[in-house]
């Protein structure tokens, strides 16, 4: 049966307008004034904003860390995305040394199939670089359609790459077609400072922020754009935290560099005071990179808006405060790194940056969704509202207010870091591939709906 | 009667994808794939790219210049736009110091009305600023409609302001909500190298090269920078020529400053040495500022690429060769400033840009029409291609070539800057507010059936 | 008689180690281990630093200004200064409009000759371009020896020279060999702002700074640059007051472009807030450019320690608190700019820069004296302790402590800026061309002593 | 006998002056005009500057590198510096991973030792870091007055340093008062792009240049300032090669960062293209990092000229051409590293700078003497001409032509990489500690007679 969304202002990257749209099995087929369609579903948009449903281009679901696994999953992480506005996400496909690419993306596929409830794709975390990962690459990129691949240049002696292999992944993946994107933080630095703060006997979760300081951010994103401009390959940095390291990007693309950039809703809102939190409470806020001083947030504003950094990921990756993140309450080191944030991003972006000024809805809607779509091989399909598109739309009342808790969120995890906090606008129906998912704040979709995507070789646009 | 556009692929500034258009009266009223209404006009489009209509933000037309006119007025110069495939103009309506502004608006409207063939609109000139402007200006912003004001930094004891009327203008139009122009080159500096060069007898069309340094653009950028960045108000950078320039302004969005800054074709593709054409053809190149070394050309594209330019308009301001060029023959300063480029801008940027692969599809309608038309208040209704907008579109077919060329173009000057240069990709139907005005080649519409288009205050997307 | 400064440690802008000093008539004539000459005048230094005399290159003693005149003379002003530990001063000679050049600097001599204490040069301001100006500056540069000339951006419609005006004074002086000083603020700017505020009733002390802002000078500052890069000609920015203005600089310097900048004890050591004082005491620290935000000292500082500021003038321009400053009660653009720091200069510099551990000796050295002497065309004559330089010289005990105060303090004017702050380190004996002119808090010289010094052309070291 | 050097000009960092001086002993005692001392040896320097003797603070003798020994050792390769008019060289004691650094210690006091002609000092070279190498290092540090710590950031698998050791070193040597080298180039970039080179057939020398591209130094460069910058520690940047890597330097300076760069003669005059030199000639100018493009070259001149680079080291490394340079005949990775430059440092530096027009007097003594004495605790014992410093003095005509060659040159090895290069100026005479060491091209000291140098901490000045 066809849908027809009526009544409401469609707004894309470059475009606002009012206007219906008519949905036809899983594809907008139609964008006009009063669409009129007999028997067609009418899903009522009045004084509400029509965006292109959000685009996650960063969570971490069912995956194993420090000897736990986060707290959701691609079902309940999916779910919980979907009732925030996000129809897609490209999760981290985790590999380990010595084992073929082949048996990751496989593991992968299994924690998703038959769970997720909206569309996603793999990114490929790169490890190591052999002759057996060179040669699985071409397949992971050609028949796989994983056309990013992600590094870390920190935590030392786990996830931590040399040099050396991220400047061979660059070359090959300029080759391949591919994106590369790194986790940029001086891992070695970080490691020092680390041993230094607990043989000082600094153990609790402040010290998380102490011991990798915004120097040690900006400096990796240097290096690795230094190596990316020197490979002639476009990447992308992950999680910008801070301004020093959103600066580097700043200027290497004003220098023509194929750099790209993400922030998160946590270092857009939040600040390092709250790793301070009595009780134990700090780590509830323990990502990598941490939080950073509150005169950081005002300068990511501004690259979102200058368009120095092009997308907001969640970095979703929950653990409960009760089992998870109190392994760590004797050591830092030992708290699983990571926030429940899949579901509130696109609502805190909306609140805190077109309701208060920040940004305009343009901005919104690339940041939320279309550039993460552009940049990993999804568009025109995902990212944007337009005949022949997906009908991944999400209906959002922009007057709506509300509170965020962890009593009324989705996600399976025990806390929002957000408790408290008010949000204005909300999605009131989301729709994935023409199924409405969620309306008037109940799950309408099904539990392993979603298809895994295949991406397009990167391109620029 | 409904037209469709049928079977093209529509391009947007931000999306790319295949669809049908259907037009009513001025409007577009669907977007659709199979767009099938009974007795509607059918616009072939197959094989072409479906554009919004060019938005030209920077002519000068029937304007008065150092004794004599542009060959050029609203007539002949709206129909070449015309068939270039540019449906709006936004031209500069020049004051003169004592008088009032109304009687310069109401000249200008005179120029236009019964003439132009597409909407247009007027930027105004702020030549002083005192008791009886400021008194004007509200009415001009709020009931004309015009949203833009533009002063010169350069033509000492003409159009030159001091920096005082300059920082006064911009206080003034962030409290109307007006956008500030300004043309940027350090007059005083550029009045005393003029000087000397005629002292030394050098008198040839490459002086007025050399007495324009880049220097003098780039610091007058800068300053103008400074100025808005001091009085918090948005500014607007006319034709920067020059990589100096070019990077004052990525510097300061960079720091999150308002600032803007146009570029016009003939900087992106011709060079100084075209001054040294021999039998005074040089003359024929003659701009202000003035075409620079060949190594600058490239930093432009990159700044339409990354975003720190955001316009390509075309100074169009056309002086015939013969008769007004040549009022120069032994005195630089006495050639008419200015050239032909009203019709050609849309096609060169094409040709130049997407097809030679130096920007994308939706940099290039972004830096062609979208980015005016949001800047200087006429988006929606002009810009984009959405249900609700003016059908301003072209149909462009990529793969045509052809030769650019004084014998061919529609503009009322006798000859042509880029005469003999070949470009691929042409502008096949051509339609302003649901007519079509050009087709097959031919004009189809007539004259005086333009509008005059009262803008919206400035605001930011 | 000869003399031997014995026992000290003598500090240049190079070295640090200990010696004697013998001078014979007016100079240093021997350095070494244990001079022991029969009937020398012993000079003890022991525990002293001995230093090179101060080389003041920015006073303006017996100068008009606003209906008043300064309230220190050559007479007061250069015993102050020798007091102090300054043994020369480069006075700036103002210039009127219309009047010949040569008028003015003999008005300049008469007020110097037969009163100065120490040594003294003119910088020679100009307030205009035109063939008279032209034909009269190579004698002045030459005959003269007056080396360097003073433009104002400021002070509009009274000294402000129009950027052509600048841009040929930096073409002639390049010619000439002069080096060209600006007072780098945007008049025009100031102009307004100061209009303004007085429409608005804000007439009190504090608006001067805030009608004065920042920006301000920080575009000034690159447009004078900017100028001076394109004429190719070296260029020497006064009392830089602000971290944005002295990044300019050095932005320029790290360009490799001939850019020198000179800041003053105040900017180092006093903040805005001290214009707020009740009972219109903000008078007394009403200098222009104004006292900045206190963020601005620490860079400051750093741009002496990174050698991207040069020299330390002391702005010497006094006005008594009672009879001159109060000019401005009711409106403090009444009030005349400036404050008395010739004496005080050399004190403070050491004290907080040296003894808190901000600079180095030799940095100080260069700061107080050195660079002055050389970028003014007096080295190796002033600035040094070398074998054939004048012996002026300062016997420094850096551990003496005192209080600033007007009422201990030389020079003739009711107030000191710094009253009550408390100094380390004070010159007990200062000697110029070889003879003790302060030694034991008495004044041993005698009023006319100083010479006119001829300076040579700039050149670079 | 005491010893007079008459007629001269002497030029220090800071001073140039014309004075006749006093040594008795191994010291300066006196500076005066016209010094008659009976019995005292006369050394005519009439005509000729009188500068500090060179310390060359980067030089390799005696050193095992890549299966082979550096042809010069600390007899002949300090005999050769004495006769270019260096009097002072800092060498660098290499470690080996796991052995004890007294015994590394040990046995580069053994290669000098009874060897050295002038006085020496050693840097140490750190390739790991470990409880034993931290429990070592204060004794170095304080009782082997070695201040100063060098890394290496290139090198794969032989020196390469990761940054967990470059910051941890960075740590305790600002805690011990040391002073960190680095030399700066990615080693895992090169390490990558070598062996690609290797693999496809490319083993001739120009590919040593083709594998160490700048961006390479550029990037090492930043990140070792990065990690000092955060561990508030000063950092010196040896031999740097081209202008990205200088201008890192540059940009933290004027941060305020506490960074120094040192460049060598080879970078300054010479370029890449010698490495296409036929008949494997290439391999004479193998230095790494790398010649440069040409253009660099400016750019360093400007560095030192601004203070941005404040040494110019020797980096002598001398392997002779046959039987060493051709280990790499078909290998360029088999090519030993380095040149012979210790001898010819200061008269390039001269003649190519002062002579040239490039620096001026006092720059060129601050590059090639004073600023590495007063960088590596040496100050004011050597570094300058003062009373109480040591008596290493060049006698320098400055027009005195010759040209450089292998023939005549007096360091041990076949070939040079400057033969045939005109040069102005000559050392005519050279004193170490009093004694005249080469006079009239004749060497009058003896093998042996130099003095280890214990380095006081560092300081800045």
């Amino acid at each position: 049966m066809a849908k027809v969304i009526k009544g409401g202002t469609v707004v894309t990257a470059s475009d606002i307008y009012e206007a219906d749209i008519l949905i036809e099995g899983e594809k907008v087929v139609s964008i006009a004034e009063n669409i009129d369609v007999p028997d067609a579903e009418i899903i009522d948009a009045k004084g509400c904003y029509v965006f292109p449903g959000g685009v996650d281009p960063h969570t971490h679901l069912d995956m194993p860390f420090g000897g736990t696994t986060t707290a959701d999953d691609f079902e309940t992480g999916t779910r919980a995305a979907a009732f925030g506005g996000t129809t897609t996400i490209v999760d981290f496909c985790l590999t380990q040394k010595g084992k073929p690419l082949k048996e990751a993306v496989s593991t992968w596929h299994k924690k998703a199939a038959g769970n997720a409830i909206i569309d996603y794709s793999f990114h490929l975390m790169i490890s190591e670089m052999n002759d057996n990962v060179l040669n699985e690459l071409p397949a992971v990129v050609q028949e796989e359609g994983i056309t990013s691949l992600k590094l870390f240049m920190a935590y030392k002696n786990v996830f931590q790459v040399d040099d050396g292999t991220l400047f061979q992944t660059l070359t090959k993946a300029k080759e391949l077609g591919a994106l590369v994107q790194v986790h940029a933080e001086n891992g070695d630095v970080i490691d020092f400072l680390t041993k230094k703060a607990l043989q000082e006997g600094n153990t609790s979760p402040y010290y998380h922020a102490v011991t990798r300081p915004p120097e040690a951010e900006a400096e990796a994103t240097g290096r690795a754009i230094a190596m990316a401009a020197l490979a002639d390959a476009p990447i992308y940095v992950v999680h910008v935290s801070c301004a020093a390291a959103a600066n580097k990007i700043k200027e290497a693309r004003a220098l023509g560099f194929k750099v790209w950039g993400e922030t998160c809703p946590q270092y857009l809102v939040l600040d390092v005071t709250a790793l301070e939190k009595p009780e134990f409470e700090g780590a509830k806020y323990v990502w990598s990179p941490p939080l950073r001083e509150k005169c950081n947030q005002e300068e990511l504003w501004a690259a979102l808006r200058n368009g120095s950094l092009q997308t907001v990921g969640s970095d979703q990756c929950s653990f409960n405060f009760e089992g998870q993140k109190d392994l760590g309450k004797d050591d830092f080191t030992k708290i699983p790194n990571g926030g429940p944030l899949i579901e509130d991003r696109f609502s805190i972006l909306y609140s805190e940056g077109v309701h208060k000024g920040k940004i305009g809805l343009n901005t919104f809607v690339n940041a939320v969704s279309t550039n993460a779509a552009k940049l990993f091989g999804l568009f025109p399909k995902k990212g944007t509202i337009a005949v022949g598109s997906d009908a991944d739309i999400v209906v959002f009342d922009p007057k709506a207010e509300r509170t965020l808790s962890a009593a009324t969120h989705h996600m399976n995890v025990d806390y929002n870091p957000f408790e408290g906090m008010k949000v204005t606008g909300e999605p009131v129906t989301v729709l994935s591939r023409g199924e409405v998912i969620v309306q008037d704040k109940q799950f309408r979709g099904q539990k392993g709906r979603g298809h895994y995507l295949k991406r397009q070789l990167f391109q620029q646009y």
